[in-house]
Formats: structure tokens, sequence, C-alpha cells
């Protein structure tokens, strides 16, 4: 099957396109960009010389569209829906990385993202890409709204949980995750300059980071009126995310962990350790790696992706595999 | 006034040296080492040549104790007391970096220790470093128990607000804190070699670091039966330490900030900011730097250190300071 | 083929069994190791959770000899010579990653690592594994010797040169050559852990490196009594080499590059680079990525690897495919 | 004295910021910025806060005159040699860090820099500010062209060694240089953001960068037409510049060393090691570390400076220092 990157410069592009290289069912057919169209790949990645020296070309959707069967859109918010739509509506398969399909209510997303949604009827044709959640749903969709990095280490082990009530007060979880600066994205600014990121560690986004609505909204799939309270921090390392949660419970350890366990029965890439997860041990993999602690009534759970595979372009893939009925893994490992 | 320092080869030791060497009130006579006694400093720490040469003597306590007026303790808990306890009884004054005097209650420190205290009849005497807080007890003792680098960053912020019963479950405040490499020491590990800490994150002793007794233990002074949850992390930076701390509170963010504020109203080194806390704002300086957050009934405090200087080092001296009735910043600007 | 790892828990060992993970002609059937016999892969890397969960056994050789059929070994020097030997003379293939037959003058050998050589009648049947030169002859072999790491960022674009006559004065060649931490093992020490080696670089073995000798006994296979100053630096990032190498020619840039591109046409791993290497279009891969600059009668040649890869685990696998005469990028891409 | 910095918020005005704040001799009196004008200086660097809260103020250089004696001026080339005259002609104290009058040669300097030298009357005037090599210039000048951060490295070591004709080849002298990143600026581009340089080295610049003309055209003073192959490397630390520095010489390593010992004898800023010198060993210091090392007929000196302090406003204060006749140190220890 032929795939298209729309916007294949920026970190998740990159992954995608090493990704597609060994992939048995995809081949690379079209990749575009803004700034550098005209030039080969390996012109901006360098270290994909020999690997992938494709020409980049523009956004010209019309001509682009003919060019591949499955898109996977690496774009930011806004523009991204309109692609989605132009893309879903030639009868093309879509895997948008950005947020302008995960959270369902239009309101909600345009008051966190401060713009009109204007594929608003798409909104009840995607599905939130959390590959072992929504798997079910992925298998019969053609329109993916790519999981969010954040959202997707702390959703993943909280949803079993709250889906079978076994946290206290879900209005009161917190969530403290620290993020590797390639989620900050490739554009460079006084934020994510060496000097300033190197050597530091700070928070950000303080109860208001977008990503927050989206981890309330699919929560509250699992359990009505979730709410977690969430703080980014930027860590100096290229990639990963490490997420620590903390919530009341009167459940043991085991049964937190069994219905984890449960959930997520024969996937992969899921995995419950009973060791300490770090960001070391999933960086460069589509892993996630989780582990229960439990004391009195407080429970802790770590949770640890690679922010640009699981958390981005690896767990695209994969949506993309249980989508086309194949091996979840092919490609990604 | 003559300064020695009792194993003065690891990280805690070389920072004591650089501040005494521009403190006006002390003068370097003796520096010991068990490993490289008979070798200047600066062979183990080339830095310093030119700055520090001095000679590296063994940890012979009676001819030690000869040679200076205020000792410095950077030993390993257990041996500390001990040499605390001959030098003190020489009528020295004594600054002891280890934990062995920081929990006055002889039996949760044995617990939490595992090691008799051999030594308890000083603990009533020894008065807890945390500069801000003891300072009226600093000013009238002659031993100090420097406080630990993550419970100065935890009880700083916390303490104004318990003693003010501003927190509403004073036994469900989390803690969740990062630390650089240099908190674990310079004796090489598999945990602290270069190629495991880099581009890693991973928190460590869950529900069970030592440094959680102490905190509660302190904190438990200003509202009674206080208990945090607290998680540690090694974050890959050489120094530094910032915690995020969650608390349910009615107060509102000026209550809190201005609580704080109060407490520490003319105390050069503690920062009350309006921006985000961060380590790079805070490494090589004895500052505290500390912001208040507040969202519906959830409290957020950031707080940051350099877990050498005001974690350890920095606050040692700045205890002598105080004690001597000098200007509390001598030696640390 | 099944494979086994003679002391799989080093950084080298780790990256085979990944490697051999994704070999379509390579089973991993043996592991060993003398510190972790008995425990699983994955718990010294819990990264291989789920990947290679496999039981490290006992370098027990009699009874590891019957379950493999090639051997890499991952011993230090002088153990590794006997391994060696032994596996060999059972008839199996043995790639070994150690420096014992890289030299095959012994009693150069000796006085460089200090220590008999104990099989040096096998030095004659080993064959060098920089895999684009030696090819041939490693075709026709069962014993390799894995190429150092240093050696095959500088020998790879030095030997045709040197075979062409193209450098002026060979005794006066200047390699300065910076690696990442990864190259100094995995055993804790004061150099290689994180505050020591973090925020850091510093030159190491000036004049006095091993693999200086290694360095000019294979390149004065190309043209005699070849001596390249040779410096090693430690470099704060986990992987990768970068060579700077400067000497005297008379003969242009684009003979220099050609030169190289002809003896290396058609070889995969090997890039000639149009813009400057970096270690980071490197790492994580097994290509060496080699640029040549030219002013006056000076030449500047830039090389890169992974020094884990092409400097060691990923051209020892190489080695593997051209002795097996399969492609030779088989599990390496 | 009252001091001002000119484009007071790049990385080496901080520097100065933290220098004056604690010099005996200085107070800073007026701090200017383009983009930041009405803002504290403590808003755009958080850490300073307590330290430094004067609010900066525009580049309106009549008004800026009357408000100090002495100006540091820290601005690109061509805007400071615009600067410089101006407030020279008031007479003023002026210690310009950009590179507009490091080279005396108006000819040179254009086509280098590639653009008019509008102050070229003021080239004779200017003294090169590595401030032991230019002692007495520095006394009885007003003006200083702070000495670039590359040069300080490369030019104190040869230069002795230049100036007894020690050197066989003045044409043919080898530095490989590898920078911190904050040589880089504080503008953020590609080039410097977090993921683009981190776990990465690679050169840049090759025979073209515009230090090596100011490297050339300082050693020429020493001995006629010395030309330096000078190559530097980005290196993922926050400060530091080390430099490895290969040439051909008859001299013996005791001769080599004791030349240059005897140069900067009782200069307290330059320290001859027997010991490898390193990036830390000299981070945060003013310090230049040398070392000498020889084999046949090839010596290879390394050199360490922070490249903000020693190689710029470290060095500033001190040919500050010499002018006004005060102790050097003053301000730097």
């Amino acid at each position: 099957m032929r795939a298209g990157i729309i916007g294949a410069t920026g970190y998740t592009g990159v992954e995608l396109v090493k990704i597609i290289a060994r992939h048995s069912h995809l081949e690379l057919s079209v990749i575009t960009s803004e700034s550098y169209a005209g030039k080969p790949f390996s012109e901006i990645y360098p270290l994909m010389q020999g690997v992938c020296d494709m020409i980049l070309v523009e956004n010209d959707l019309e001509e682009v569209s003919k060019k591949a069967d499955v898109f996977f859109l690496c774009l930011p918010h806004k523009t991204a829906m309109e692609s989605a739509k132009f893309l879903y509506e030639k009868g093309k398969i879509v895997i948008d990385l950005s947020a302008d399909f995960r959270i369902k209510d239009k309101n909600i997303y345009e008051e966190v993202y401060g713009t009109d949604h204007t594929a608003s009827h798409l909104l009840e044709k995607a599905v939130y890409g959390q590959a072992e959640i929504y798997t079910k749903e992925i298998q019969k969709t053609s329109l993916i709204a790519g999981a969010g990095c954040y959202p997707t280490s702390i959703i993943t082990p909280l949803y079993p949980l709250l889906e079978s009530g076994l946290i206290d007060d879900n209005s009161f979880i917190i969530a403290d995750s620290k993020s590797g600066v390639s989620g900050a994205g490739r554009k460079p600014s006084l934020t994510n300059i060496f000097c300033e990121a190197n050597e530091d560690l700070k928070p950000y986004g303080i109860f208001s980071h977008r990503h927050n609505s989206e981890i309330d909204f699919i929560l509250s799939e699992a359990q009505k009126n979730t709410h977690v309270i969430f703080t980014p921090h930027l860590l100096p390392v290229n990639r990963g995310i490490l997420s620590t949660i903390y919530f009341k419970t009167k459940a043991g350890k085991d049964e937190l962990e069994n219905t984890i366990k449960e959930k997520y029965k024969g996937r992969y890439f899921v995995r419950i350790k009973n060791t300490i997860p770090a960001i070391r041990y999933v960086a460069n993999t589509n892993f996630i790696d989780i582990a229960v602690y439990k004391k009195d009534d407080t429970a802790i759970i770590v949770s640890a992706i690679d922010n640009l595979l699981k958390g981005a372009s690896g767990q695209a893939v994969q949506c993309f595999n249980i989508m086309q009925n194949i091996e979840e893994t092919t490609g990604l490992i």
C-alpha cells in the first residue's frame, strides 16, 4: 500500500519515514513539506542518506492525493483538519497526528484550541488512536485521531482502573509528567535551545496544558467526569516521557495490576513491569512500560513511553496495522 | 575562625572548600580523607589547582581536632555520629551534613537507618539546619544537623502552610521530586554511570526513601502527623532539585503565597517567584525558588534548589553564619 | 544458524542481541555471563523484556559450544583468545570483538597488551574485521578479529588513500577522535560516572592508546611504516565516534574523494558525504560517514560512526553476513 | 567606578552582570538591550532575581554614555564598532567583546567580516585583550578589543613558543577545538536547539571560520606568517572550550613547558598542568589550563577555558583590572 506523509520534516515525520522504510505492507510514495519542497529528504535529515532520498513536494493536496492510499498528517492543528477532510473525502485512509479529531466535543475543542472546527462532521467518524483501548473501533474506521504523547502515557494505565471503578476520587488524580525536548517540536525558540534546556528541569503549562482536556475527555469515557491534575515538565533528554501518577484507592496492588494486565492481555506493546520503568528502557521503541505501587490508601503508577513512537508515529502505524488486520507489530520491531 | 572539613573529597566537600575559600570569616585549616590522605586536594579536584592545594590528612580526630574551631562533617551516616560526638565534646562547633542528628526520635532514626544511634544524648542539642525555619535555635547551638537536600526543597514551602493550618488533608500531600546525579554521590555504581543515567529519567525509592521520614518528622513539628507521599526521581543533570508539590486546600493562591512570604520576610535566599521555578535558575546558588499555583481546590507548589548548596554545603555555611551572628550571605554570593 | 554470545551483558552484547533478534539467518541460542548467570537477559536490560528474556548461562565453553554454530565473543582481551581458540578448534565460526587477533605480529601484541599471546598460531587464520577492506578474506575465514571502534573510523577513509600513495608524509597523519562514553564500557569507575563525564570533554591516552598500534599495523598494510598521531577524547554522549583527520597531500579534493569512493563503490554502509558528518547522523546505524576537505596542501577528513555498531557489533554481524554470502545489510537496517 | 553593559541580555552580558555584582571596584550603573528595554534584567534571567533587578534601557548612546565610566560592549560586529567609536570619543573606557578591533589590518578585517570598517582610525589605539600577553599595552589603553574565545585557547599556549622559534613549521600547526553551545549565542536556530545539538558532535567552519584570521593575525605578531589549521567543533555542553594542538618541533617537552611557564610566571589565571586538562576543571572559572605532551618530533598541547569567562567576559574584566592597576583577580574568584 502506498503511503504519504504530509509535513514530513518534523520529528514525527522522520520517525514515520524510518518505520515505513522497514514496513512490509507500506511503501513510501510521497512526502510533503512547506519549507523544504524540492529538496531531498536526506538533505534535511542527513542520517537518512541512502535510506530515503525521496524529493519533498509541496502540500498541493489535489496532486498529492493521487499518489498514496494512506496519509499520515504531521501538521499543526487547524491545518490538519482541513487536509484530513480533503483526503478523507477522496476516500483515503487518514491518520492524523494533530489534536484536531481527538476531542469529539466540538465546543470543548474550540475552547481549548481557540479556533473553529471546520470539519466537525468528521468528529464522530474519527477514532482515538490509543491502539490497545480502541482496537475494535480502529478496525472499522479510516480516520484516526492519533493519540497525544502525554495522554498515551496517562490514559493507558488509568483507563482500565477507571472502567473498573477502582479509583476512589476520580477528580483528584495527579499526573506528574516529564517529557524530552523533541516534544516541543523542531522549531527553534528560546524554550528549546540547548543552553536553556540542558542541565535544567522545569514544569510548564501548570493547570493549563491542552493535553489535559484530551486526557479528561478520553478518561471520562471510562468513568464519567474524570479529572486529572496534569503537570508537564521539560526534561533534558531528546526523547521519552515518564509519568508518575498518584491517586487514592481501596484496591490492593494486585487488583490494580491485574486489572491493567487483563485489559491489555496479549498486547505486545504494553509491558506491566515488576521493576521501575525508566525512559531509557522504552526510548526508540513502541512499548509502554507500566508499574504499580501501593501503600496505605495511596497508589502510584509509573509509566514510560517514547514520545515520538508510542506517543506519536509508532502508535500511528500500530493503528494502521490494526486497521489492515495485519500483525500489529509490523514495522515496529 | 579556622575551619576543618572531615571527608572533604565528596561532592559536598568540594563545595565547602570553594565557599570557605571566599568566606571572610573562615580560613580552611584542615581537610581529611580516608581514601586520599597525603595527596593535595587539587589532585583529586584539578579545578582547584591554585585555589586549594592543601594536603589531605587522615581522619585521626584527636590530631585533627586541634587544627580547627569549626568542623563540617561530610561523612556517611553512622560514622558521622561518632565524629560529631568526639568533636562536640572537645568543644568544637560541629556542622554535620549526614542524616545522623536530623530525626530527633532515636527509635525512628534506628528503624529508618537500620543502625544503633550511639550519640543519642546529643539529639536534643542538635538543631535541624533549615536556616530560615530554625534561625533562633541555630543562633544558640553549636551542633547543626544539616538539612537533607530533598527535605529542604519540600519542607521550606510547606512548613508555614502547615503551621497556619492551610492544608486540607495533611496526610495526603504529594511531593514529586527530581534530583541531579550528584545527589547519588561520587562513588561509582551502575546507577550513576553516564550511559545509565544520561538520556534517562526514573523514579526510585518509591514509598521507601529515607528522606521521607525526615520530611514527615520535621513537618510534623509544624502540624502534627503530617505525612508526605514523596517520590524522588534521578534526573540527567549534574546538580539541582525540583519538587512539584500537590495538595488540597480551601485557601486561595494569595493566602498561600502570603503565608510563605510572611514566614521568610527579609530572608535573602528564599525567593517567592511569579514565574515558574527551574533548576537552572538556582544551580550554583544558595537560593530556594518557590512558586504557588491554585485551581479549584488544588494547590501546586514548585520549588527548586541546588542540591549541593542550599541542599547541603551552602545551607551548612548559612547556618554557621547565623550561629556567628554575621551576615547570612557571607561566602555565599 | 544458531548464534551464541559469550559475555552478553556488556554494551556490545546487548547490541548483538538486538541485531540477532531481527536477523533472518540467525537465531539466538545461547548467551553467557560471568556475573549474571541464571538471570534472564531482560532483568539486566529491562528494555529487552518481551524481546529477549533468555536465561544467561555460565561461560562453560564445553557446554556452551554445543549450543550454537557461530559465536560472538564480547570478552576482555586475554580471556577472549582462550575462548576463541577453544571454539575455533571445535569447528565453530568465531567472531571475536576483543583486540586479541587484530594485530598479527605476536610481539607487537604482547608489548602493547602486556600479556602473552597463547593462541598465536591462530593469528594468521584471523581476518581483520573491517568489512569493506577485507571483504574477500572475510568470505574465506571462520575467525574474525572484529575491528576496533576508533580504528574503524580512521582506517576506513585512510586505507585507500595510503594504498594509492596520496598522502605526503605517512608518518605525520593526525587523527583527533572523540568517543561517546559507552566506549569506556559498563563497568563503573570514576572516569565514566555521570557527574565526571557530563558537561565535560577531555583527551586521554595521549601518545599511548592501544588502538594506535592497531591503526598503524593495519594502515601499514596499505602503505609501509604508516604512523598516525592519534588522540582520543571522552565525549559526553552515549554513543558515537567522530574523527577529524589531518594530513598533507598534493592531491586535490576530487582525487581524494574519488579514491575513497572507488574503493567502496557499491558498499551500502560507507557514505561519502558532501555535507559535514556528525555523530547524530550515524548513531544507532551501521553507517560510516566520510567527508573530505582540502585547502592549500592540507586535507581534512571527517568520519563518523556509531562506536557500538559500525565500531563493534554491527560490523561484526556485517562480517558474518559477508562470510555467509548473504546480503551484507541483513539484520542491520 | 560606574560600569555599563551595552547589549546585556546575551550570554556574555549575564556573565558580566554576575562578575560586576561581586567586583569591589565596579558598580553596575546601566544595562541596555534592544529587545528587552523596559524590563528588569531578572525577568530575562530569573536566576538573577534579587541579585540584579535593574531595568534594561534602550541603546540610546547619548543618554547611556552619561551613566557610566566604563562600558562593556556585547554587540554583534559592525554595530560594536560604531558604539565603541562614540563612547571612546566621549572619553569613556571601552571594552569591546566583538571582533571589530581585534584584527588591526583594515583590509583583512573587511574581507573576513564582509563589511566596511567605519572606525578604522581606532584600530591602532585598540589593544588585543589577551590579558597575559598584552599586559603592558593594556595598562596604557582605554580601548580593549576583547580576545575571541577560540583564539584565547589557542594563542595563549602558542604565542611564547612561536616567539621563541620552537615550532618547526609555523604554517602547519593544527588546532582541533571543541566548544560548548553557548558559543553559538542565545539566538534560537536549527543549529543550537537541544535535539540537534544534544548527543552529537560535529565540526563546522572547516578551513573558513572567522576566528582563524584572528588567530593567524595575533600569532604572526609572535612569529611572522604563522598559519594555524583551525577546526572548531560544536560540543554538547553548555560552556567550555578544549583545544588539542599539534605541531612538529625539535624542542623537548621540558623546553616547551618551561617556555610557556616563563612567559606566564606569576599570572594567576594561567595554569600549566601535569595532568590532562578538561573542560570541567575550568568551567565557571577564568583559568586557562595548559598541558604539553611530546613524542618523537611531535608535540601536543591541550588547553581548556570557559568560553564565556576566560574566553569573553572574565578576561574582559581581567583587562579592566590590569588597566586600573588593581589586583587582576578582582571580581573573578
